[in-house]
């Protein structure tokens, strides 16, 4: 296991699965239940980096898929890694770009080795194959990773899917014999991907402040060769088997077989009604061991949240937020707002009255209205502003409810103010 | 002249005709000579408010055909005028429309009473005459409006140009006559426009921090009726004449008798070369009143800029910095940097070194040239703030270089460190 990752689970609640913890990664510490927002291009879309600190994200996520194509890991790598590259001092995690490459449907082709696709940007042909996941996330530099999976689509036969959990099985030992050869020896002697400032001193890339978020100058000369730039990088195995539980246990059977830092649930939220999705959470989450902790992918809605929460789950990613922000959906304490509806032309009071995030103690639902209809770049950095401190208030408010040993009280709350509503459309 | 308004010239470069000042308006005091960014739709285009306080903008602009159009200026009203709306407490000027309308080309048609034209969003006609220029603006309540004038087309015969001069005239003496008309009596008794809070207090919506921009909560309760919102509002007449020196001097004459706060260079920069701008301003700006601001508008790159405020101009405004930004292309101490250029694609360094801009101090080249790339709106954020800020420093660097009496050899030096260039495209 990384000897710069741990987890360590503070408090149980002890009328639900849910529990609170803290995570410690080569970039900080953090606490969980945690919501990451995605910065799929290397950016939360419409916010800047001081934008996610003030709201309080203590770790953002980023596609290995979209960053492997543009800019490339190699430039990212020689830049110093994807924390200099995008400014960012606090956690962050890649996916292995497998839900990305199997999103890409027939530019697709996946096989024993790998799979095979084209590119979304130019058509250019790539093989990604478990090794080369690895070698693309370990030059990220993220510090937390993924095996590189495949994702059944949904529906799929039990037989499919245990046919595709047994590649997966097999890409997940892959992963992790090449990460752990890519992280050879990091641990003792100098980082060989260390960086050099202009007066000799080392500089540890990963180490929190040198992502130049504190205020310093970022300097273009300090340049890293090497790879890999974190050699303090977590990898979490990804639970597959589509919407059957036994599939679920085995696939669970061989990542422990394996051992990770992390275990993720992968392939939901593709097509499945929630109660599948819940019906495999719920089984597979409470199996998963207690002392490592549970992702579950691209989830969800904030009642998807709070349901995995009771299952015991840790890490959430989902581009919820930032999506509908762009397209006029607010998240609000009494349920979703559109803010392109009539009835906001002159409402001048804020998105939600229980919330205290710039966006709603300074600008009214009225001049939001305007700047979505003007199809203003600003409408889409405040409602996105809005909608992730949302999220992350949501996160801390969880925490501190497991924390006080009243979790499934603040979940009926929370659930009943969201369905009071206040928009019809 | 508006007792809410004043300008008082502090100090005059022995050299030149530049000179630094303080105007004052309804919403505060700011040095002179000053840039306001540019603020079509309510929104200086991908910035936040509070980017703009922090990167030290003073006084912002308005579009009146924009904001006439949508949302109207009777909801901006409603909701306590332009700066209310928008959530701006600092100095705010709106144009008079003339502009725009005559940037529409067949969809308009000038008649002596006014301007016939289509709505560019949805076909609608529309006739905006003076007064209802200046019913708009007093509705919206800006600090500082503008007289209604024709924007003659380049290049244009003396006769046309005569002849539109003529219009314009009559225009800017009905602008003001219905100005005063609307502002009658508003300096006695209570504000008609005033807003009374929860608690029966009076809120004069003009007051600076009443914008909610303080981390004051914004309170939809707080509705205002009737109309002007800002008692305080100034008036300036705009020169007109195309290139003919004694056309500028004949509408100036006809602006003088009528009386304004302030003077505006009109009608430039829509063709003609950069000498004729140049001839004009040098001609026209000297003659203005010394103890009224003089605007150049919609002019310009920091060479023009530089040139004008050596003739005496103090107030600017242009789209260039913002325009650019969403285009790629960065303004820097040493020229103009297209982010676009290969060539920044490993560069690690900062837009300019010379800039402390919250984008220069923590992103790099390579960065934002990746947001550009990947069509991210963090891209036209981050760009859009570089920009703006390095256009208010310059300005800022003005300022204290004519103070200090030293503004020719300012502009010498800042013009020989841009012409060294950074970029061949």
């Amino acid at each position: 296991m990384t000897p710069e990752f741990s987890f360590q689970a503070t408090h149980r609640d002890e009328a639900t699965h849910a529990r609170a913890g803290i995570i410690k990664t080569a970039h900080g510490s953090f606490e969980t239940p945690v919501f990451m927002p995605v910065g799929t291009n290397g950016t939360v879309k419409a916010l800047t980096q001081e934008m996610l600190e003030d709201a309080g994200a203590s770790i953002i996520l980023g596609n290995t898929y979209h960053l492997y194509l543009r800019p490339g890991h190699e430039v990212i790598n020689r830049l110093g890694g994807i924390h200099r590259f995008i400014s960012w001092s606090r956690s962050l995690l890649t996916d292995s770009g497998g839900f990305q490459v199997f999103s890409l449907g027939p530019l697709r082709k996946i096989g024993e080795d790998g799979v095979e696709f084209q590119s979304h940007i130019d058509g250019s042909s790539h093989l990604i194959t478990p090794e080369k996941s690895i070698d693309i996330q370990v030059a990220l530099g993220a510090d937390v990773i993924m095996a590189f999976d495949e994702c059944s689509p949904f529906p799929t036969s039990h037989e499919d899917a245990l046919k595709s959990l047994n590649l997966t099985a097999s890409w997940a030992a892959r992963s992790r014999r090449h990460f752990d050869r890519l992280h050879a020896g990091q641990s003792t002697g100098p980082n060989p991907g260390a960086c050099t400032d202009s007066v000799g001193n080392t500089l540890a890339p990963w180490e929190p402040g040198t992502g130049g978020g504190q205020g310093s100058r970022i300097d273009g000369d300090q340049r890293f060769s090497g790879d890999p730039v974190n050699p303090g990088q977590a990898i979490f195995g990804i639970n597959q088997g589509s919407v059957y539980t036994d599939l679920r246990e085995r696939s669970l059977e061989g990542l422990l077989e394996i051992g990770f830092d992390g275990y993720s649930i992968g392939g939901l939220s593709v097509g499945e009604d929630k109660e599948a999705m819940l019906r495999v959470i719920s089984h597979i989450a409470p199996l998963m061991p207690a002392d490592r902790p549970r992702y579950l992918m691209g989830v969800g809605s904030p009642e998807d949240i709070l349901a995995a929460v009771e299952q015991g789950v840790d890490m959430f990613d989902c581009v919820m937020p930032t999506r509908n922000a762009r397209n006029g959906q607010l998240f609000t304490h009494r349920g979703k707002l559109n803010i392109k509806n009539a009835r906001y032309r002159e409402d001048g009071g804020p998105i939600d009255d229980e919330c205290g995030c710039p966006v709603c103690l300074r600008y009214s639902r009225a001049y939001l209205r305007h700047l979505y209809a003007s199809g203003e770049i600003l409408g889409s950095v405040l409602n996105s502003l809005h909608n992730v401190r949302f999220y992350l208030d949501m996160m801390a408010g969880i925490r501190q409810a497991i924390r006080l040993g009243a979790f499934a009280r603040f979940r009926t709350c929370f659930l009943t103010d969201l369905a009071r509503g206040q928009d019809s459309d």
